[in-house]
């Protein structure tokens, strides 16, 4: 028997935030966005046609993360790209970092959380911040 | 408007794996793991009382990653044990030792367990592996 | 020799955050709060006797990075909380989680920021989550 | 002088698993497999004509880790999954899931141990995941 | 049957390094070496007791790595605190500085070795420097 | 207002190692070195030319790290050598073993010091180890 969770406060407050360019936009914007956003969807074909139950659930809750609520949409993918930059995965900065761009943050305002992952995760964040600001360039140009 | 995840395959493959001792026995008989889940108790009291949406599914999830499927919950604990001693977190360690213990894995298959995770994670692991072995000489004295 | 870095941008763009309440207020009002910066207070006395030039540096490079700027004072706490969460260190927590509260950042806003740490960094978060919980429940009390 | 370990437990209970695959077969099977285990041995070679004492020692180590005992080979290699998954190696997932799978292990067995390292590893090992999804769809076509 | 490494490069170049200071005089100097020693040898004796073949091979190759060789011994112990700090693990972080404070390291050589780690891993390290500069303190009083 | 550091020790004590070697000619002698090092310079172009305050001032505090102090400049590039294995970053073992490479390191000492972070940060190092000794072949042809 699979375990529930109980009764919850009603989901008025979480809903799906208003992007300003879609992620076609932004593929024709940036090669690096584009490549990045091609072999993103390839490999999740393959996870999607496995239909593992807990990995549903763990895409579902994944995205239930970055919606409005209390907080604006636009902050919670910059706090996405403050963690993935300290957890130093590329994959995951540059899909937080697209979502932000996408939600209307400034190219200063990517940088100043980018600051914030490498004050608190030091220089080992670097290789990656090289490759987000390559990134950036191309999305803010 | 929240997300909702598709149909999902029917769960008669998950289910709750039988326990050989109970959470009472456990700290009947070691100190350190009643102490642990003393602390435990309180704390998570604390965070139902707030009642998060996402902190709850989490938990559910969670929960459902160790139950029994293909794979028996003993393996998964010990799975889970591996995991927590990788990353290198006493509490996380402590809950799935004491989970181990109660599904029936025997001191070696720990002790075999938290091997791969030192040789995987090297000796930054080993005064976690101490702390563990305090709690497993208690749990198999 | 030393190396020096060559002429920057003004810094017109960076200035103190405005505080809605003092270290003081906090202290009255957490115990947990109050011990943290205690313990804090006494061991960087250490730090600052000592007069480390690198540790210097680097203590001032960590203050500006959560100047106001293109973000306000009060998210760049929240990506310095979320940060810490992910990286998994109570110390760091507790001290953006106490900064956000002093800038006035809600108990909402601080829950959806563990909660960005808490799907970016797993259950091995979960622990220093319910810790966090404890300390909010005192500040939000 | 070197220091030398004291007298041992007799080894009786370890012993080198069956495979019911060669790694030849695997090769055949899956062209992922085979670039990445072409890359490994030729990178390996380097290291082996290097011929350094320590790095011998550790290998010999590693290799021990996954020998039966009292877990069977098979459940060796996916805690060693779970391990490389969690800490988001790439190389290390490859290689433990090409093992567990020479070993007799099941696409579900497979998936089960990589939804603990989600669980308790976050969002930010689903990149790692994709990729082992990638090598899991040719390894059991 | 146990695999077993092949000959090796005569270990000529291994040897004990030389200490200038025991472990008692440490112990006598400073009260936070004392309680550390007194722990870690207390739960070793309990690791002692389970004569896990592994965990003994493992500790014997940690051993080795810190043998006088192409480094000198000191060198090697600044390094285990680098890596130690960097990892964050104030166990390991306290082992090294009492080390290499016993094979001759200053103050500023550990002050500029942490210096490294603080650099390379950033602000989170921060906590764990504080505590290792409390020791310090100590140990160069 | 930016907040300033206060009055420091006189930096006597730090100044620019003497390379044996320079870039270019490390980059005619490592195939793989020369394709890292023109990576690194093409996307560090693109950071200098957004001239971010908080970046410069990182990489400032980065530079004076491994300035010749207490310790030898190569010492210190060997202990970001470590820090850099430990926490399994290919550019950054890439930087420091050409660093220590100029600046007269052995390739004993190189090893060495590697042995440090593959037993202190275990076998997840390995992948890193072995493209750490490409390079290193190369290097010491």
């Amino acid at each position: 028997m699979l375990a529930e969770h109980p009764a919850e406060r009603p989901n008025q407050d979480r809903k799906e935030p208003t992007y300003l360019f879609s992620e076609k936009q932004v593929m024709e914007k940036s090669e690096i966005a584009r490549r990045f956003l091609d072999t993103r969807t390839r490999l999740n074909n393959n996870v999607d046609k496995a239909n593992n139950f807990l990995v549903k659930r763990f895409y579902n809750i994944d995205h239930n993360a970055y919606l409005e609520g209390a907080l604006p949409g636009k902050t919670k993918e910059l706090l996405g790209l403050v963690a993935s930059a300290c957890l130093r995965c590329d994959d995951c900065i540059f899909y937080h970092a697209i979502h932000a761009y996408r939600l209307g943050a400034t190219r200063a305002e990517q940088e100043e959380s980018l600051n914030v992952a490498l004050v608190v995760g030091g220089s080992i964040v670097v290789p990656h911040l090289r490759r987000a600001y390559e990134l950036l360039e191309e999305l803010y140009a």
